[in-house]
């Protein structure tokens, strides 16, 4: 990247509507000339870059692959954003929401010198048009959408959807930062696009930056017109001022007579118009008045492939959905396709654009703002190179006190929400807490000492407008995606936070998920990307417990999404208590690339860890809980508990509790894993045990029972290559709920203390005869507290009072555990 | 359910406003009263359902669950829809967006006698009450929220968003029904919801029935305000008018002193003006005028947990966040909680709503319209009860020609297109199918040749809306949610169709997915809910070819997500070419009660089965291609090469061609798998192998090459217990991506012919060194193609050229095979 640094030293200038020259408007005009025949180039062209030559048909493509027909609006809007940015030194981020116009963006990357600057060999001659040409969508070339490998982006162009929210994302904590996001017309159909317009009730007009949205109605989709451009304009008018906007039309009619400079004039005029407009809302800002302005958005209607063929093959193409993709896909079919491409890209006239060399004249990219002031190379879009360290207190000051194992109960996201209220305080700026109307469900309530939750729609009184604040570090709105692209927008250009969320409904966002995966791993091999923070979720409200909601509210899947995306970026952690769970963010919040997958109970629970022997766990990822089991000293037990999850865990505790009672001379080992990667092969995740340790802990010959937080199938997954694969029998959650009570929850699905124990004597046959009884008595112990729960509406007592005897000391139940301080079980609404 | 046959006779009759009498007033109120009575009991009580004594602390639940907030609203709405659907005869389907107020559709229920119908112990006297109160969210009962065990429901009110998209999907087709959707401020927030407003651009004002949303502005979530409660009333009418509806504007301030009986009167004027608009744009459409009226819509803003306690322990709670779930979450604690329980419940006072008996008085219930027009026994809510089967073609018809294996070449969804043409000219009133933009694009045209896309936005001219109509069969928006959630009200209201989307974008409705799944699973177990048609999809443009778009676009993880589900309701066809695809999509148009996944690519393929050689393969599910192998007949091979998907199918035919070359003696079977289902054990899955059926197929113990469509670890998953699974090596996608030519992507991932023929040689010890030679040479044929793509941009011709050998009839290759009629290469849009 440049090492210039010209940086935004007059943010939010107000110029008024220059009075552009013609020679102005010439420059303007010849730099989107130049963008378009390089945006076309790419598409089509394999060699003879610049036309010296006649085309030819070994001149194009075999393979024609891309699309027109957004490129040439996001080429327009980039030289007059151009254009309005050197005059106000207004750094300024570019969101393309129609990201399938890539060429567009690689073209305009190229003209500013960004291009060349971060890869050497695609020159600023003839040969480095070629080159850049042939890369396009080929073979060991570059994507045909916007992508991590697109300098000035943090929006990769597959899904559609979440370019507002990205750009709010963005413009969060960055004051002086303007963001431009084009919205295509069809990307405005989609559910996360639709809602993301009220973002603007969240923003703070002193503290955060600006986005201006601009809606590209080019008319069609793939195949179809667009809603948002067969409304009246009235009706759409309404609608941006509905969401709270106020719009500006520009319109240029599919049969415009009107010449392209007085087009450009137009909307040079308009741009100022509005930028003016933004400014005098940041000095009302400056002065004090937060209130939510009706923030200006641009109506954008051009023709979809604005400037290429009218028709081709007699059809209507140009003003059509025709033009969506590669409007010419068979041009070295026939003498008039070729032609009509060469006169497509001659109508560009681009002997008027390049010297001799091949460079573009200097007269086309004086229209380029200096250094950071390219939208291309504007710092925020590689927000690696802007990140700082998290200030983060000692997590080990938010300790739960265990005085022996089961001795304390506590909530373990609200023992982290006084952690990370801390962490609010420590950094005012560059970390936030989103969820979706969940966070104080979700038990991190806490943070509400330090900070509040910024809303800009209109307040009512004290009484019901709690913790609600002009600025605050938390962010909620009632939609997974629009929190998610936020999240994600604030993260890309360097900044800290997580997402806390109910767990079945995280599946929502599955796609954005996906999207945001495949960035850091695509970003983790581009050397000039630099790391950004990882993206941690906390799911609380987690399978085994949705009392007050039932089977829709029970999905663990969301694990199993993400354990398909590339290991070197996933995480998943299960911490079955508090302290656990401190260490696992603790250690989430100082990572980097990685998407952190965080599941922990808001429930009262039993702790069993201190701090210390917590922090050594999680260190491990997994290992033996040596207090719970009944194994003698270097020899193999006779089975192995193990749980992941903090339900689970508890399970089997109890089971290991009953056999050590009712079998006092089974070797029982009890492991706990934290880190469900650790399960996996060290060769297919980093995290992944070696053969020989997993061998040690779970042993090569002994029964497995593996009681899971999620669907059984995945512990198989993790482990299908490890010696002791065949001895593993797996209980999780198998789509059987609608149960209200906790226990009678995990004895419908099998996962239950007693029905762990059964799952031991059916598996070590050693045991023969003699625990028949025991079995016996489990299955009545289940359908006495099955009959309990149908009767008195919640779980039989032996099962509710349950906690971990402190054999150590005594041998015997001391008193029951201590509540945590932290702990308020009154009246959380869910 | 009731025998009563109230039908709709008089459909959409204007009555003018109705004068109501005091007494008319009076009755709506008490029904209002009876519901609401009915639902704070469901919630609270365990016992004493009357108040016929005092209340007692072991008269109230030891775990209070549910969400009293939206509920009043809910039970206002459906009091007043009752007198108007009385008076007009108009069969209305009642939609509750907010569906966590379950308790207030089941007191609706109760009321309408319903419930008492359809759950014989429920009985309409004060044991009834009393079972129905113990029954609501308690362990063996019933769940929290709307769901299908609910009369008159057909929508879980679990997950928020799709309310307008689910009573849209109802009305379709329904010309005569009313559908009441109330969408809740919360759930407003969301992306589905937010997008789904433009429902009403692709709705027939003839033809289909009339949705009509109620936003209900209660003003909080679980806990922060809602942004349509926080923005100016001005503000939400352009947002409404924007999304082209009339919005009336009806509301109670939450200090109002106004009385009941006055509310009711203004609200019952507001709805009669509302139904007669409804009826006066339904006549003019009658009369012939098919254009988008705006459609009206209310606004109707009451307090959060109305007629609930003002306040609790000194904090606001009607009015209030607080009054979302369970305002007294503590009744049992304090003397005083118990008071004000009483006294809340007292307020409605039931002594003069139930008889001696506890019965519900006549007078009450004489609110209730007869028979199937009241909404909780309207047969539109249980689809499966109105379902005809599809008049399905002859399927063989549509087969594509082929004379030798390979001997053809046609693109499948193409060919499937031809046939869903004849479906839906058989079916033109009960079969639809959605898209988001992409029904063209995943090659399924042909149906356009008999209907159209249904628009009803504004039209342009003939060359740019090809195939738009006010009324058509196939129904786009460029919005996976939008889609998905119609058919989903679609089929659940009793008719058929399919959703065609992108592979990768799927994942956008995982979470819908999940609900319908759940909602299916339930019904299973419901025995009055009568079986729906399945919902269908087909998955065109998946990962493997991406050519335009690339690594954005490539996920083949849905095929996981689905698996997850129950398995008596999923199914997953991965047909290798078009009579296969032919085959399966018949067997998916005339199941029920099924989610079927179907993936097929839509790029130009060689064909390998006959129709009636497609049949058999789709019957069995799997089997033996011997053609395509070299094994003696009655002997084990030496080794197994499997296929599940198009492209991989391919591959391994390609690779067994190389292998029938080079190693003649090397006793090579392949297996091709359609039906997924079919690799799980008989035990897990309905369609499951046996397990002698799967050793007989795959062997114990010879090593098994499976190249399969997705993630590779899924056919580990499914064939885990399987005597064989350690002899799988299992090859698909890897989260490697972004080349654009086909046979780039299949090596980049390991699953190309070579690769495949190299994992054969590494896994048969018996090939010795004599297979190093071939070894090498597949290494460098791997190299050569790279190499080639990298300079062509295109695929290697040796590669791309390739066919299979039809060795049965001449030993050597014969000429190229032959293009399907229905093929058609040039030009499609993607």
């Amino acid at each position: 990247m440049t090492t210039t640094t010209a940086t935004t030293k007059a943010a939010w200038r107000a110029t008024g509507v220059a009075d552009l020259s013609e020679e102005a408007l010439e420059t303007i005009d010849r730099w989107w000339r130049a963008a378009n025949y390089l945006s076309v180039g790419q598409i089509y062209l394999l060699d003879n870059p610049l036309l010296r030559q006649p085309l030819q048909r070994d001149h194009v493509k075999p393979r024609l692959l891309g699309h027109w027909g957004t490129t040439p609006g996001l080429t327009f809007l980039y030289a007059h954003l151009n254009r309005a940015i050197k005059e106000r030194e207004q750094s300024t981020v570019y969101v393309t929401g129609p990201g399938h116009g890539g060429p567009g963006l690689v073209a305009a990357s190229y003209l500013d010198g960004s291009y060349s600057e971060t890869y050497s060999d695609i020159t600023q001659d003839a040969e480095g048009v070629r080159r850049l040409f042939k890369q396009f969508s080929f073979p060991g070339g570059i994507p045909s959408h916007v992508a991590p490998e697109t300098p000035g982006s943090i929006h990769e162009g597959g899904e559609l959807g979440y370019a507002l929210s990205h750009a709010y994302g963005a413009a969060f904590d960055n004051p002086d930062l303007l963001v431009a996001a084009v919205v295509g017309d069809g990307e405005a159909e989609t559910g996360p696009l639709a809602t993301s317009w009220h973002s603007n009730k969240f923003v703070n007009p002193a503290t955060d930056g600006v986005v201006l949205p601009i809606l590209h109605l080019n008319g069609y989709k793939i195949a179809n017109p667009t809603v948002l451009a067969r409304i009246p304009q009235e009706e759409l008018r309404d609608l941006m001022v509905g969401y709270g906007h106020k719009p500006y039309f520009f319109e240029v009619a599919d049969d415009s007579t009107e010449s392209h400079r007085e087009i450009h004039r137009r909307f040079a005029a308009l741009l100022d118009e509005v930028l003016d407009e933004i400014a005098a809302i940041k000095e009302r800002a400056a002065g004090g008045d937060l209130s939510r302005p009706a923030w200006p958005m641009i109506v954008f209607r051009t023709p979809k492939g604005w400037t290429g063929p009218a028709t081709i093959d007699g059809k209507k193409t140009t003003g059509s959905w025709r033009a969506h993709q590669v409007p010419l896909a068979n041009a070295r079919d026939t003498d008039q396709h070729l032609a009509d491409l060469e006169a497509w890209l001659r109508s560009y006239r681009p002997e008027e654009l390049f010297d001799d060399e091949g460079k573009v004249l200097d007269d086309v990219v004086s229209l380029t703002p200096p250094g950071h002031l390219r939208m291309s190379d504007n710092p925020h879009t590689n927000g690696g190179l802007l990140l700082k360290d998290l200030r983060l207190p000692d997590f080990r000051a938010y300790a739960v006190d265990v005085p022996s194992p089961g001795g304390a109960i506590a909530e373990a996201p609200r023992v982290l929400g006084s952690y990370l209220t801390e962490v609010v305080r420590r950094n005012p700026d560059n970390f936030r807490i989103f969820g979706p109307d969940e966070v104080a469900s979700n038990r991190l309530q806490a943070v509400y000492d330090e900070t509040d939750k910024q809303w800009n729609a209109e307040y009512l009184s004290a009484e019901v407008d709690e913790h609600l604040a002009r600025a605050g570090r938390v962010m909620e709105m009632l939609s997974e995606h629009q929190v998610q692209g936020w999240l994600e927008g604030y993260l890309l250009t360097g900044r800290h936070g997580l997402l806390t969320s109910y767990e079945a409904f995280i599946h929502i966002v599955d796609s954005m998920f996906n999207q945001h995966a495949k960035w850091l791993k695509v970003t983790n091999h581009i050397p000039w990307r630099r790391p950004i923070a990882s993206l941690n979720y906390l799911l609380s409200s987690h399978v085994w417990r949705q009392d007050h909601n039932g089977f829709s509210h029970q999905d663990p899947g969301f694990i199993d999404h993400v354990v398909n995306k590339k290991a070197e970026i996933v995480r998943v952690y299960l911490p079955p208590d508090a302290n656990t769970l401190l260490s696992t963010y603790d250690h989430c919040l100082r990572s980097r690339q990685y998407v952190n997958v965080v599941v922990s109970g808001k429930q009262p629970a039993p702790q069993f860890l201190t701090m210390d022997e917590a922090i050594e766990h999680c260190t491990r990822g997994l290992g033996i809980w040596d207090w719970a089991g009944t194994e003698a000293p270097g020899e193999d037990p006779d089975v192995v508990l193990a749980a992941a999850g903090d339900v689970p865990t508890v399970e089997v505790l109890a089971a290991a509790d009953i056999l050590r009672r009712e079998l006092p001379d089974l070797k029982v080992r009890v492991i706990n894993v934290v880190d469900l990667m650790r399960l996996q092969d060290e060769k297919e995740h980093p995290h992944g045990l070696s053969d020989k340790e997993f061998d040690t802990l779970f042993t090569t010959t002994k029964p497995i029972i593996f009681a899971y937080h999620g669907y059984p199938w995945l512990i198989h997954r993790l482990t299908y290559r490890r010696n002791g694969h065949g001895n593993i029998h797996a209980r999780g959650y198998k789509e059987e709920g609608t149960t209200t009570t906790p226990f009678d929850m995990v004895m419908l699905n099998d996962l239950d203390r007693y029905h762990l124990v059964i799952d031991v004597i059916d598996r070590v046959p050693s045991l023969g005869s003699r625990a028949a009884g025991l079995r016996q008595r489990m299955q009545d112990a289940r359908i006495r507290a099955r009959a309990w729960t149908r009767q008195h509406g919640e779980d039989i007592p032996e099962v509710r009072d349950w906690v971990w005897p402190d054999v150590g000391e005594t041998g015997t139940r001391k008193g029951g555990p201590q509540y945590h301080a932290a702990q308020d079980t009154g009246g959380d609404n869910e």
